[in-house]
């Protein structure tokens, strides 16, 4: 239908206040489309971004974004996307998919169990943007509700695995594995690692694949035969319950291990330590697995939070983020990022790990899903699912099969006999709807869950032709006598004995404690939060409703791909979406953090310079300004890194760059660079930095962190970058939960398709010939938060998303401005004067004149009611602001206006006016505690403390929970386990 | 399965911790069920419970409760329901019943219109308990969220309808138009009305059935027949649009009426009013409806919000609450509900209305929803509706079918011609699932609404038999020529300018909107709310979650039965469940509020009478300790209401009530009752008392609010009363909502059903010739809601819902025993010296000793973190505390100690240590503008002030966000809409 309108119905439209085009279809005019989502996700209405540009001197945001974009680049053309869908029509496509999928019994096991997420904390922690939307608690003073929470995490896993510490996730169990047997390298300074056989096969991959890169001799076997006397084993990787459920006694080999300075590291299941003696007990130095059977939904693999834990002997080796204790200027108990925070940043390619963004708010559902079971809770589930699997067991013997083992918790490995064949078992257990586990030696394995009833055990013993029901096999049989109650293995020591997993086991209760817990942080429900690189745009309710479909929650990753037919047309509509808004032809969806796609994407160039006959090429150049995780990634990939300098005005050093390429060209692998740069400007040289990586035999990384500034404006694609990562949990609306989870896939030219991820149980891959390995435990990585992204993409359309990325920038350029005669920009585009989507202000002047640093203003913002922005990254002593698109014109100038009042109370301190050590920013955040108190004594007034300007109300003030975090104290007393207080219940 | 545990399984599950029964079947204890619901449900843990009942000196619940509850009146056997389910079992059962619902396409209208709900309203409101869980707002202090939300509805509906003032909900369309019509009776004293006869059947059948009762005279005819000059009319009632769709121009009928004193009520249409001229402005002197369509889903019928606005002069005789603008102690602006507040307590059978329990949480959703789209959006979306219409008029005419109406909004009127056949119109309508409105002259009627595309207007031609589509009629003709747009109906006025509906279009801004007004609120998710009589329970998630389904929300109420099988299930089941509960024989779910309940009852007892020939009997006796809303309804039922006494020990004065029954054996009609009384006191005499008014020929109407104290223990069936409603939103958890929605059921003995609520348009009865008439406007009220209470019962099963009502009986006992050396507990059973469910606190003395009252001590409470309990009433100057068996023990003693604090504070100034005026009580609620600022003047300090008691945290403190209110300021300066002053954005 392209109809255009006639004189007089527009005119008559006119008048009800619609601005058309005669060139607009008639249909769009006469009955114009109600919802429109870019308006809804894009902050600033029309008529403000006519006043933004005017303020910056430009008549159109085209006029804006085609002088920031350096011409050499701009995409010339619409991107070729569908049509885009509003709100409703949205779910109704997005539900139609879902139900491609099937939902059958899976009973497969391998790490993944389906479980009963207690629907109080779906819906008020996974379906809740107050506890979906905040930021990793880099700033504690304001997010003292996660951060207890993660320590709940920690404390579960710590009392389970009977470990001294744990942190606060890892991505998954494959790379919690993979992470110990480096820890174990670094701890003893081997090369040599041995893995049981009897480990999940992705997680012997992603091991392997991890491994391998570091050129460390990896040997797989039956664990008796590692050759421990040696003492040339760096660590042995045990699993306990095994992946074909056996449950084995490994004291000796542990001991062994200790007597020859080899670390233990023991892959586990949570649920069933509840009943088992835990690795620690048995001479486990580490333990890592997932939680995801503790109230997480199987989502077709993930999100999933991976845990580690260890011996507080290793602590300072542990990866990944850990939740400290220590306290507040007034001594009060505090919480707070322990020892590693950014330590990527400071130890760049020594880091002990690239892990950045995890899985907080997954782990944060395991620890409400303990606090709400609590211990007996956990057991007796853990009782019933083992009973039920006795119970099976004997009635699978009694039709003649053979279980392979003689102890387990709730899986059993069966040898078919009393004359069924597979393709009878098979034909049966479709019949029925359940997936079992069907290994290569023809031996099945079933793993049972919390969800299992009576009727499900009855359906699968008539899958396996027994003749009893469970009734019958209890009337007859003592099913428990062979249970781990009376075992050597049965558990002894107790665990979650702490107050807080005793207390929240009414729904009121359990409701309150989150509620309190949630208002303790600020999120994007509260206010904008300009983080630098991070891109805290809107995740709207729309985008996150298909995530809770139970036909994307309810999906084992290892279930027959027909049985994810939704899933998987998804996966190939995102792809080709993503594929056309970056210019590559392929994606791999398997990294689940940017980091991961760094390390997945750099393993691709590596293999590609393989199979090229030219695997000598190691050199990775990285400009210094560049996130911490890429060099971390590139060590870890077996690279060399070059850094490369960075001129004066931010922008790389091409005459360095130019020498170092040159330099190493025969051993040239890569070089990662930042786009636009970490420094907040689009680059110029960009394409010609490509070309000159190109002609010396070097791939081009891209960190596709940045996207945000370039979707339907230029491509990296086609500017020359051969591979990139894309944060989906920045650009692509994926909310950040609190330090996690999200996505990182990569996308890549074609050259490099033959080399992406494959995966040992279901291949993402027409052939994994060239596939360099395995970097996540599941093949899609976590695929059930795709849906987002997915949604996002079609709700906006190719005209959306450039208005977006046209928006963002402007956000920037008008924040910048407005703050110029306050705060120095430290870099621009040289030739446009602009910055990107996001600008660095410089405060390193104001320690002189007023003993004032980044952390002050940051804090001091706390008090305004604004999160800081990224502070002293890329450049110490400095705050990078990211507005993002879905911030208004308001929110900007609020925000803008706490800067420059919090500019005029320096301005105090440099006057003399106000004192150097006590004054408003020194001192902040204010807590109630301190301005309701009758003691005070400061220079200044309760009322400039805590309502410093006229927006910042009492009637809707947020509060830091905690005053100014004192962290030399935490770093000198280290606690990171529930203190052992009575918390306030 | 009925096999019992062996010794030897036993002994090991002893160590597991487990206490079981010889006689526990095996599975139970093998297999333990993993999700007690009623250990979620209800809050003291089996060792509290322990702990509370040796406090009170009882060794069981049961010997408690056999104890409290009269031995003549007890149930000797547990109730027969099914086995509970667990809330994964229970969600899928209910899933499962509302698949059998049928999703078709509804164009029927009569006031129902589909609609989209933004999903950020859904998610971050209606699915929120933070906004579902609050009580009626009439502690303005901590209520300021709603409040400010209520007053933006009120905005809307004046602003569409061009009125002066509007209240904050009425139950739905029917009932406000009887209000208004009843209104106009009490204005001019007049005693008959005239009805158009083209208002939708279902508010006729309404207006009928209440105006009856009151021996008005009406008559329904065409409106040009009303003989105004007559100066005997009342009021008239018009529709604008009206039932059939058309827009008729009514202004010399309002000039005439205003020129004989008649009051014109219209029945209006929010969404049409974007684009037609309102009703104000030509006349209309009350307008009223449903604002169902702007953002709130059929449901089947309800929830929806009525709605009521009038001209200024007629404020004072407004039924319902409305929200006002006041000031507070400090002189800032703050929110409360103005002049109607309660006033069926003072007013008794005088009062206005019995309306009590509102639509609160509709109303808000509809004003979030006009936030959302803007005066631009809603006018656009109005556009799109009014421009398919004429798309469709175009077609259907040209098809060779007459439409009737000439003159429209949304909805035609068509005559078959062009040789269609009715048969072939329905066939071909079933054939595409779309429901249209079949009227019984064979005309048919269409409404469209915003939901509806270019598809669906094709399918409605091709429905037609008419040849085009909508791109061919569009390429054709000016559809737009007979357009409101070029009609005199224009509407030419602005609305909705005030900055609130201007400001708020972007998600981020929108969701920070509902997050800043949530937080200003005390609702459940923060602490208990004890307020006597209201039963503030817990509103579990898993009970809410099916109020989602779109098989529960999408569906017409006037779709043909055979579409909603699912409901009807569902409303059969829990016919069973409340029958089996309260002994009764039949549920009508027609009341949507407990006074509709009251109102329905006693119309039903009247019929009966009626029926026997005993018409005269009028006489409705109530003791004067009733709730307001007892005498408001009888006297709307046409009863004469004769106060019976109480005597000081709270029971009824048995003497006067002999007397009283003697005296009037011959009219008496029925005695009201509460039971446990509304002073919390089981009387012994309750069956003594049934038995004396059947004696005297009357019935016995049980107000049903103090279920929560009878469930399982006791039944009004079986003791002799013959009708009560049930307040579902108490004892059956359907969430408050901040005043509404609620349902009101009423549960009859066999010998009442015939007399149950009929309807016009879907019989409710399988036969309705002895009903009374119709109360609501939807036939199953709010059907959409009633899907929490039949999940409570199933969730909790017989033994569940016994113990509840034996935790809310043990739970109210402890809090008045702990706070017995500290105030009186005012009524105590005789016998027993136990209270019920609740307890009233005397805080009379106070007055003389300390100057302090009940208002006092409950403004202390808010800086305690607390609710207030019910206030002054059942009696002047007390506080009344139900505890409810959702809150465990610790939250009791917590509140205790609040209370105990409170009275040292008093002790503090009886003793003379404490300044009588200013003080911690007498200035209460506390604010932050007033503890932080630098002029602190009061003879306490900030912290004493803010921080109270140990568990008062600044970390986790609720603060009221104005001060203590200005009622009397606010009576005098009555404003009712948005103030004109910029909001905080
Ligand atoms: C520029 C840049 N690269 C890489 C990353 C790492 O991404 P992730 O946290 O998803 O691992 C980040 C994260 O903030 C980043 O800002
Ligand atoms: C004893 C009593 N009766 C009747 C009612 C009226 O019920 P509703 O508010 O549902 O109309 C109430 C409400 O609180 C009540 O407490
Ligand atoms: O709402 C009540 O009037 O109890």
């Amino acid at each position: 239908m392209q109809r255009f309108l006639g004189r007089s119905s527009q005119s008559l439209l006119l008048r009800c206040g619609h601005r058309y085009l005669a060139t607009t279809p008639v249909e769009e005019v006469i009955f114009p489309t109600k919802s429109d989502f870019p308006s809804r996700h894009i902050g600033p209405r029309k008529t403000d971004v006519v006043a933004m540009l005017d303020t910056l001197g430009f008549k159109s945001l085209a006029e804006l974004t085609e002088k920031a974009v350096p011409q050499s680049i701009q995409l010339k053309r619409e991107l070729d996307l569908d049509k885009p869908l509003n709100e409703h029509e949205l779910i109704r496509r997005i539900r139609d998919i879902s139900l491609k999928n099937q939902l059958w019994r899976s009973y497969i096991g391998m790490g993944y169990h389906n479980c009963h997420v207690p629907h109080t904390i779906i819906r008020n922690m996974f379906e809740n943007p107050g506890w979906t939307t905040q930021y990793t608690p880099y700033q504690p003073e304001i997010a003292q509700g996660r951060l207890e929470s993660l320590l709940n995490y920690q404390t579960l896993v710590t009392d389970l695995t009977g470990l001294d510490v744990a942190n606060a996730s890892l991505l998954d169990e494959g790379t919690a594995a993979a992470e110990a047997m480096c820890l174990a390298t670094r701890h003893n300074k081997r090369k040599k690692l041995y893995l049981s056989n009897r480990v999940h096969p992705q997680t012997l991959s992603v091991v392997k694949t991890r491994t391998e890169a570091l050129e460390l001799e990896i040997v797989v076997g039956p664990i008796e035969q590692a050759d421990l006397p040696s003492r040339e084993l760096a660590g042995i990787l045990l699993q306990y319950p095994d992946t074909y459920g056996d449950v084995k006694d490994f004291e000796d080999i542990a001991a062994l291990a200790k007597k020859n300075g080899t670390l233990v590291v023991v892959a586990t299941d949570l649920l069933s330590l509840t009943l088992l003696r835990p690795p620690a007990e048995f001479g486990a130095d580490i333990a890592v697995g997932t939680s995801q059977r503790l109230g997480v939904p199987l989502g077709y693999g993930g999100p999933h939070a991976g845990f580690f834990a260890c011996k507080q002997s290793l602590v300072r080796l542990m990866p990944g983020r850990m939740i400290g204790v220590t306290r507040d200027m007034d001594g009060n108990d505090a919480y707070r990022l322990a020892l590693q925070t950014r330590e990527q940043h400071i130890r760049r390619d020594k880091a002990t790990s690239n892990i950045c963004t995890a899985q907080a708010l997954l782990a944060n559902m395991s620890a409400m899903y303990a606090i709400y079971h609590g211990p007996e809770g956990l057991k007796a589930m853990a009782n019933r699912i083992h009973h039920f699997t006795l119970t099976l067991q004997t009635g699978v013997l009694g039709a003649g099969h053979e279980v392979i083992n003689k102890n387990f918790f709730d899986t059993l490995h069966i040898r078919l006999g009393g004359g069924q064949s597979l393709e009878d078992l098979k034909e049966r257990a479709e019949h029925k709807r359940i997936n079992l586990r069907y290994l290569e030696d023809d031996t099945v394995g079933v793993a049972l869950d919390e969800t299992v009833s009576v009727a499900d055990v009855d359906d699968l013993l008539w899958v396996f032709k027994a003749e009893a029901s469970v009734e019958h096999i209890l009337a007859r049989k003592d099913v428990l006598k062979n249970s781990i109650e009376n075992s050597k293995f049965l558990r002894t020591s107790p665990y979650l004995q702490h107050p807080i997993f005793q207390s929240y086991h009414s729904e009121s209760r359990m409701v309150r404690y989150m509620k309190k817990l949630e208002n303790k942080d600020i999120s994007l429900v509260h206010s904008m939060i300009p983080l630098g690189s991070c891109t805290m745009k809107l995740n709207s309710t729309t985008e996150m409703m298909p995530c809770s479909f139970r036909h994307f929650t309810d999906i084992h990753p290892f279930a027959p791909v027909e049985q994810a037919q939704g899933f998987h047309q998804m996966f190939k509509e995102l792809e080709h979406d993503l594929c056309e808004i970056t210019g590559y032809d392929r994606i791999s969806f398997q990294p689940n953090s940017g980091a991961q796609g760094e390390y997945a994407g750099l393993r691709a160039i590596r293999s590609y310079h393989e199979h090229r006959n030219e695997g000598h090429r190691n050199i990775c150049l990285i400009p210094i300004s560049a996130h911490g995780t890429n060099p971390a990634s590139a060590q870890m990939a077996g690279m060399k890194v070059e850094p490369i300098r960075i001129l004066s005005n931010g922008s790389i050093d091409m005459a360095h760059l130019r020498a170092k390429a040159e330099e190493h060209a025969h051993e040239l692998s890569c070089l990662m660079i930042t786009y636009p740069s970490t420094m907040g400007v689009f680059e110029e040289t960009v394409a010609d930095i490509c070309t000159l990586i190109h002609k010396h035999g070097g791939q081009v990384y891209l960190d596709g962190a940045n996207m945000n500034a370039q979707v339907g404006l230029c491509r990296p694609g086609d500017y020359g970058s051969d591979v990139s990562h894309l944060n989906l949990h920045k650009t692509f609306c994926i909310p950040h939960g609190g330090g996690g989870p999200g996505m990182g896939p990569i996308g890549v030219k074609a050259h490099l398709a033959p080399y992406l991820p494959g995966h040992p149980v279901v291949s993402p891959l027409s052939s994994e010939e060239h596939s360099f390995g395995v970097v996540s435990a599941a093949p899609f990585g976590s695929s059930a938060i795709l849906p987002i992204s997915w949604s996002y993409i079609k709700l906006m359309g190719s005209r959306g998303l450039k208005r977006a990325t046209q928006v963002a920038i402007l956000n920037a350029n008008y924040m910048s401005k407005r703050l110029e005669q306050h705060y120095k920009t430290l870099y621009k585009a040289p030739n446009s004067q602009l910055v990107a989507h996001e600008f660095i202000l410089d405060i390193r002047d104001l320690k002189k004149s007023a003993n004032i640093e980044a952390v002050d203003v940051a804090k001091r913002l706390m008090d305004y009611g604004f999160h800081a922005p990224t502070m002293s990254w890329p450049v110490a002593g400095t705050l990078m602001i990211e507005p993002t698109e879905s911030e208004d014109k308001e929110e900007l100038d609020r925000f803008c206006d706490a800067m420059i009042s919090i500019r005029e109370e320096i301005a105090e301190i440099e006057a003399g006016r106000m004192d150097k050590a006590v004054n408003p920013l020194k001192m902040s955040p204010h807590t109630q505690a301190q301005v309701i108190s009758d003691k005070w004594d400061r220079p200044y007034t309760r009322e400039q403390a805590a309502f410093p300007a006229i927006f910042v109300k009492p009637d809707a003030k947020i509060w830091p929970t905690v005053g100014r975090i004192d962290d030399a104290y935490g770093d000198k007393h280290l606690v990171c386990t529930c203190p052992p207080i009575l918390p306030d219940l």
